[in-house]
């Protein structure tokens, strides 16, 4: 064996888990030696993709920054890990360089599910992998080709693809087999607003429609259309298959390590895995625990991942900073023209599905005051409470520029298990030119009181 | 006597507090009548009030809405409450109405302080009163004979009224006698990029600057300047003192409630009186007892007003939703131009000050991600957490259109006492076009810890 590549700490992959996890170790242990090895040269922003084909205009304008970690001490090198040999601490790439470590972090992430449907191997049927080189090809040879395009899966990614390649002069048909678009995301009245501004922008929803063929143009050699089950052909000259992610854990399961029943690396609350403490798993390819429920989630968000990853980085050598994964709250938010929307936590409909009896509480204000302040939007807020510990357990919000750090507020109280009490009469600042007369936490907060005490 | 007008709760003033108050009475205690009395016909939203001179263009714009009081079947009378009786439970109005109660809020505000200064009674001196006449005449006569103007105080209202007043053409000279700009509010950074701003359109600052007088111009009939104690003369036509308000108590001392020895009427945590279970009081006219030490606090907020007058609301008939009045965080925010910033907690400098020991974190990042994202401000966040505890006592944030919902969930987290352990590996939700990559509260909070145990 040549030589390894010695190392104190090992990150498999760059994503937003993988980096996370370097920089909290770099920063958190600046005597260990931390490497990050990533096939990639050039790191993507996951969630800025759908922007490189629309507002951003291009791939470069979407690049992750590796200046904080390197700036902290950290290495990078690029390359394929091919195997890990857990007993001798070494790992090895693709091209046979060998790298000893005494903590390995896997951030191996995930990658989209190509569910079996004939036609799937035509040209002119694309996913969304997060890789700079196939993306850079997606933006400049595919496309071009398109003037109309099916999009499967009304999720966040159909949703923001639909508007940002709309844009581009796109005819998009954005197929949902659920009743809403974002339905396991939502109750109905979000679903509804997101519908209708996408509709108005000139997106054509197919909700409640499932595409049983991809069928090819009359040459044979490409996309020519989507069948749908009413029996109906869109003719398009592009797929994009957005209907779900995996957890890529080739190697995790060549080292012997433990996999979830629903496909994530088996991790403890400190993120390490079950059968080697000097092991970690975190962002995609990590097993996801419901805050609130302890089932498996399958919501495989960046801000999760890197959530994960700095819990991991933390803990590394040692659990002086107990911090430990509580469970996936999700938490995330999207915009489409000037309508920004997102949840934290439960709906309505996912909270009584779960057995939860909740109490609800709306409020719709001006994100501004008074309303007659140049760039005001209404922003609607929507809570879930538990009825019998009184424990805030959602909230959705659809709103202007703000409704994000508003969702972020809703996170912070539900991770601090604030109760509709703690919230009704909180001290929130306002002020005309940067939010509502009353915070909209508390105007839902008491709106939820009030139709309980009084329901009428 | 004549037939008094019959209600069960009486709340006297209009301002965020009373309205607040009995918007909330009214959805808390549906069956009880609920009257508010206040002198204006219009009633102004207070932060809106600097507005009012540039960005609104007019009085009418600024109205502070009634509809939702009246929705829950609330009524407003105008008119000045002279008197109360406890023993007999009536109020008596100058006009000689009487009405009879059985709960008695008090939300009579407070008004700006007036120094004993020379010259304070000349034509083109004045002050913000939140009376929609006194600034209708503001607008419409004092402020068009007035091409130079002085402000004294340095606050946020100074500030504010800089901005607005600059705008139409004003040259504002802004006088602060501290060495910057909102200094009780800010450490030094913050205040220098208020200050750097400010300068940048052209507002004259001058701090470290007492006005010793003000003098007459050569008529002796008004305002010609104003004189500072290192001896010039800065020539102006108008002058605005915004150096801070007072409780107005009146009524209060008048019906023999205690005061505190800071001035304002005496509150137990459900904001009743000491004498009178029946008799409670909300906002700028009550105590005010800082969260974090009990010491008296001068901080007098609209937000802080409103949220006294939902405790009262929601206590009036019994303490069925124990919410209690915690102290005062002071949470609060502004924008000059799109420069955003804003205060939750303690300052270092407070904190210090008061006795903590304390440990800092600081981050500086995009508020959306990537950075070419349109729109995209620098956030820069800095806590203070207390080194005991590791409570987080204190966020100040600088940055763009989130600025203050940022500091929102700052203050959500003071108040739920959230540790730096908590805050660093906290699941936020993130989104390229509405929030920073990481949170600023958790890269701040991260940088603390890192700083904490590593020190370099």
């Amino acid at each position: 064996m040549s030589t390894p590549i010695e190392t104190d700490v090992l990150i498999v992959g760059g994503g937003p888990a993988g980096m996370m996890c370097g920089i909290t170790a770099a920063q958190f242990w600046p005597a260990r030696r931390v490497l990050l090895v990533r096939p990639e040269e050039q790191a993507v922003v996951p969630c800025g993709i759908p922007y490189i084909f629309g507002t951003l205009g291009g791939t470069d304008e979407d690049l992750a920054g590796r200046a904080p970690f390197l700036s902290f001490g950290g290495k990078i090198l690029i390359g394929h890990i091919a195997s890990v040999d857990r007993n001798h601490r070494i790992a090895t790439l693709e091209d046979g360089t060998h790298i000893a470590w005494n903590r390995l972090v896997l951030a191996t992430g995930s990658t989209p599910y190509l569910p079996p449907i004939d036609g799937r191997e035509l040209p002119g049927v694309f996913q969304i992998h997060k890789d700079y080189d196939y993306l850079d090809t997606l933006l400049g040879e595919t496309l071009p080709g398109i003037s109309r395009l099916a999009i499967l899966g009304g999720g966040f990614i159909g949703v923001e693809f639909s508007d940002e390649l709309r844009k581009r002069g796109i005819e998009v048909h954005l197929i949902e087999q659920r009743p809403h678009l974002l339905a396991g995301s939502f109750d109905t009245d979000a679903s509804l607003a997101v519908e209708a501004r996408l509709a108005s922008l000139g997106v054509k929803i197919h909700t409640g429609a499932t595409v049983t063929a991809i069928e090819a143009d009359a040459s044979g050699q490409r996309v020519g259309g989507v069948r749908l089950d009413d029996g109906r052909n869109l003719p398009v000259e592009g797929v994009l298959i957005a209907i779900g992610t995996q957890p890529d854990t080739r190697l995790a399961a060549d080292m012997g390590l433990t996999l979830s029943r629903s496909g994530g690396i088996w991790v403890d609350g400190f993120q390490q895995s079950r059968e080697d403490s000097q092991v970690f798993a975190v962002g995609d390819c990590a097993h996801k625990q419901d805050f609130f429920t302890r089932h498996a989630s399958h919501a495989l968000l960046a801000s999760q991942a890197a959530a994960e990853g700095r819990i991991a980085g933390m803990n590394l050598y040692g659990l002086k900073l107990p911090r430990t994964n509580a469970g996936t709250i999700a938490v995330y938010a999207s915009q489409i023209d000037d309508l920004a929307f997102g949840v934290a936590g439960l709906t309505e409909h996912t909270a009584r599905e779960i057995g939860f009896e909740v109490f609800i509480g709306d409020a719709r204000l001006p994100d501004h005051h008074p309303a007659s302040m140049p760039g005001t939007h209404e922003v609607h807020c929507r809570l879930v409470f538990d009825a019998n510990s009184e424990r805030l357990i959602g909230g959705q919000v659809i709103g202007g520029a703000t409704t994000a750090e508003i969702l972020n507020t809703l996170a912070v109280a539900i991770q601090l298990r604030a109760t509709a009490t703690d919230l009704a009469s909180f001290q929130f600042g306002s002020h005309p030119r940067l939010t509502a007369p009353v915070h909209p936490i508390v105007a839902a907060t008491g709106e939820a009181l009030r139709r309980r005490l009084s329901p009428s």
